[in-house]
């Protein structure tokens, strides 16, 4: 017997469950990125990005709830990768200026994979007719360039120049 | 003895040594993605590419001339991660009309990866003075989002068009 080959509904079906395992890898993850982090605007700026989370894993499941499968996540080893580099960077810059440059990098590399995945899921959803999922998606997709674009803002300015003048 | 506090600088080689490693792996990386791919644009970006990352990894050799150390790379979690997701799409859908729409979403991510470091890279570049450097991660950076464009247009296009209608 053998399987019948995969279509791009399987493809979006693979994509959703990697993005709801690194959505919840991410809520486990702000915190204590938050916790780290010493300037305040990037604190609350990962504390902003924590609930704003939450309403993304809620806008999953409804995405899920349309194409009429479980919400469940599927290890997704880019998002690990991602968040480990963030991990050792803590680790390694703890009591260092550069903490805070160093944690902004890597919420930047997680906020990058985000927008990959979701301009992509969106872009499925389209031909696949999935007419509901879509504004879901791109709704997600905004807050994420939204996120990118803040922390791009605080990096340019408090936390940079921070770590170059200790 | 305790260890002298990690600066900005440091993180720019520690940085520098992470995306010079993801480089080398998307070098690596790319021959079989362009191998895989069915769409003959597809597979013509990804040679492209392939041509473009040489003269990126040149560009990042230079960097490491100006802050005077050798070019050395260092285990990138992330990229291991996401190039991990590509190879797992493409066994998995091999030989499925989707498979070319699995290999440009991971292309898109690799991309993105690339965006946020070396925007991350030439933010730092810039509080450091590294003058000579910023240029040389500007126009890595422009490629990298160049590249991350043609890949959305081939997306929205050809590939998931023949993937849906299969």
């Amino acid at each position: 017997m053998t399987k019948p080959p995969k279509t791009l509904g399987d493809l979006f079906h693979d994509t959703l469950k990697d993005i709801y395992f690194a959505e919840k890898k991410i809520l486990a993850t702000l915190p204590k990125m938050a916790k780290g982090a010493q300037n305040r605007e990037l604190k609350a700026a990962f504390e902003k990005h924590r609930v704003e989370t939450e309403g993304q894993v809620a806008r999953l499941e409804q995405v899920f709830a349309i194409i009429k499968k479980k919400a469940k996540g599927k290890t997704c080893d880019a998002i690990i990768g991602i968040t480990d580099e963030g991990a050792e960077i803590m680790q390694d810059y703890k009591g260092s200026p550069a903490l805070d440059a160093g944690l902004l990098a890597a919420a930047q590399a997680v906020e990058h994979y985000e927008i990959s995945r979701y301009g992509t899921l969106r872009t499925w959803a389209g031909e696949l007719g999935l007419d509901a999922a879509v504004p879901l998606l791109q709704e997600t997709l905004n807050e994420e360039e939204a996120t990118d674009r803040a922390l791009t803002k605080i990096a340019e300015t408090a936390v940079n120049q921070e770590a170059e003048a200790a």
